[in-house]
């Protein structure tokens, strides 16, 4: 198989886009991706989305997107993985240049989540647990995670304000990220007194919908300097799952799919947890952010909030968490977030960061994308190219 | 990059199934790929399906499948590209197996339509066409392919039921199909007869909704004499795009999309039209094969209704079509319908097809499946491994 290299990439900021439309909004970033790396014309084209065609009555998204950008007639399909969708987009366009069938792919990530009242916005966001056995009996996504955070708190013996540290981390993130939703710093105060959604989870542990694309190019390793912009290798992109409803799993507070994805993607790309320079966690809930560090191998079971800590998650710290503001401080538009993962991580990669938030010379930066509670993880291990 | 072969195939009949779920339809035609191939596990799963998230409430068909099937773990997205999402989930595979970076993989389509109501399935379907510029001006998506019929008939002078031959032809292989939805012959006068549903288009122009999934086991061509199932050689599946909305082409009636996905798979597999012995036709409405076999280049540009004859079309003519009853006679689950195609065509390839139906030793076939009204269209030559 072919090494693969990111040449590209693009995103729009993530905020309530109301004045353009869905595919505005995909072709904005795939056209800044092509631009950077300098392409006219790509291979295939993966979007990455969930909700279109509940939210905005609009499915076949790749021929929709493919035709925006004036590509109209490449190959183009959209992937869907609930809030996985955009990573496991880029899964594909990575096994597609892999497999030498080929030589170019952009993968975009875009969701609009603003346009519809919040009923059916939650009502979508539902189609993500299992439908017959979860969202029948009336829970909400909130409400699942909910459980489990209540639960972890029950076994582990820890309060509520211990998970603070992991939201004012990512919004102290986001205050310098142009392109976050929240450019607000938030305090521990604020956490306390934030207005509870679903008990024990208030609006701060809570990431915030909204309306955004992100795009990265693909193509061989080898024809990677015959594009324009900086070359960041693809060290691993892997697929792990696990049951959709909680009461399917063993012990609900270990995502197997998380624990899978990792492995997976450590081997592939034959790398260890000491080698990870900064991790973009996918803190759709604090209580996420938890249990994915433990699953992942970077803390002990039911411990992870010990990590909570600026020595710890910081941007100096051991492992620098949601660099740019993370899904809690940038936004989560759901089918994109994957895609604005991996760009940021490239951003990282490439040194391109705002000053305020650049790692200093990270070689090697992970970013995992979760559909679900852990039912569908997937794991980009990136490298910078020597 | 690796051959891939077929080495299991599995389907259920197309009805409306009642009495089991989206979830267990789609491991019925899953674990009969994996029980024809001999296969006790897989590496990956794709799963096409257009309407699981409008029609049942259900994202993240991969995960919910893969473990429905107990392979909980495994890698499995969801793909689509409206009523070619089977065929796509098709190339996803072979496109992993060929890249060297997964060893086996099942697609499988599945789609249920007959739960709700005929209003919310006539809504979902409308999500295939072009939401912002189609469906706000209330088409449906029967009505775009009448304007398609009205115009063709304008355009070339044929008259109405110069169609029908494609209709008799569909349902007199049908009826032999024991997983078809409807077994019963027709005739010219009956399908003179049948309801306007958009005029010109009659119920009888018009392939049936249903329920139904099924599915193929893919592997290393290397690796295929390890499995029990007879192994069919995937020679080509390709891709090829169009707009979805119709008044963005140049001519209407002629699919880009069909041309292009079609010379990418003949380049592909190196073969040629006269190398064609069956083709399994997208017949979502009988003016959708016309158009098809013109673009295909089968037949001149406005006179595809000259093949319309048992010569031409029937199981012994020159390019027998729907050999096992195609969308019209077995049945369109929409997001199954592409698998529902391969499978057909490998089991033609095997000499499996039932007596009153099995072609006399074909070597190449050909299936193509459709997207929006020629928006996304999916290629695959498949050959008899010599």
């Amino acid at each position: 198989m072919r090494e693969v290299a990111i040449v590209g990439i693009g995103q729009t900021p993530v905020e309530e886009h109301w004045d353009i439309s869905l595919r505005e909004l995909a072709a904005k970033a795939v056209l800044n991706a092509m631009d950077d790396a300098g392409a006219e014309d790509v291979d295939a084209l993966y979007v990455g989305n969930m909700l279109s065609g509940i939210l905005t009555n609009q499915e076949n998204l790749g021929a929709l997107i493919a035709e925006c950008v004036g590509l109209s007639g490449i190959e183009a399909v959209k992937i869907e993985a609930a809030c996985g969708s955009a990573a496991a987009a880029f899964r594909q366009a990575v096994l597609g240049v892999a497999s030498g069938m080929i030589d170019s792919a952009v993968a975009v990530g875009v969701e609009k989540l603003t346009e519809m009242s919040g009923r059916a916005t939650t009502h979508g966001l539902a189609t993500a647990s299992d439908g017959d056995y979860e969202m029948a009996i009336g829970l909400s996504f909130v409400a699942i995670n909910a459980l489990l955070m209540r639960r972890y708190m029950h076994e582990y013996g820890w309060e509520k304000n211990d998970f603070a540290p992991f939201v004012i981390n990512a919004h102290r993130n986001a205050a310098h990220n142009p392109n976050a939703m929240f450019q607000n710093q938030i305090n521990q105060e604020q956490y306390n007194l934030a207005k509870v959604v679903a008990d024990p989870i208030n609006l701060l542990d809570s990431s915030p919908i909204g309306d955004g694309a992100a795009a990265v190019l693909v193509v061989p390793a080898e024809d990677a300097d015959k594009y324009d912009g900086q070359v960041i290798t693809v060290a691993a992109c892997e697929i792990g799952t696990d049951t959709i409803a909680l009461d399917n799993r063993e012990d609900p507070l270990w995502l197997k799919g998380v624990e899978r994805s990792t492995a997976k993607a450590f081997r592939t790309a034959g790398v260890r947890h000491q080698d990870i320079d900064l991790f973009e966690v996918h803190d759709a809930f604090s209580i996420i952010t938890a249990l994915s560090l433990e699953a992942c191998g970077f803390a002990e079971k039911g411990q992870a909030l010990r990590m909570a800590n600026d020595e710890s998650i910081g941007l100096k710290g051991k492992l620098p968490l949601t660099t740019m503001g993370g899904l809690k401080g940038r936004g989560h538009p759901v089918g994109a977030t994957g895609l604005y993962q991996i760009v940021e991580a490239a951003t990282q990669l490439r040194g391109d960061a705002p000053d305020a938030l650049q790692i200093d010379a990270p070689n090697c930066v992970m970013a995992q994308n979760i559909g679900g509670s852990g039912a569908n993880v997937i794991t980009s291990i990136l490298k910078r190219r020597d």
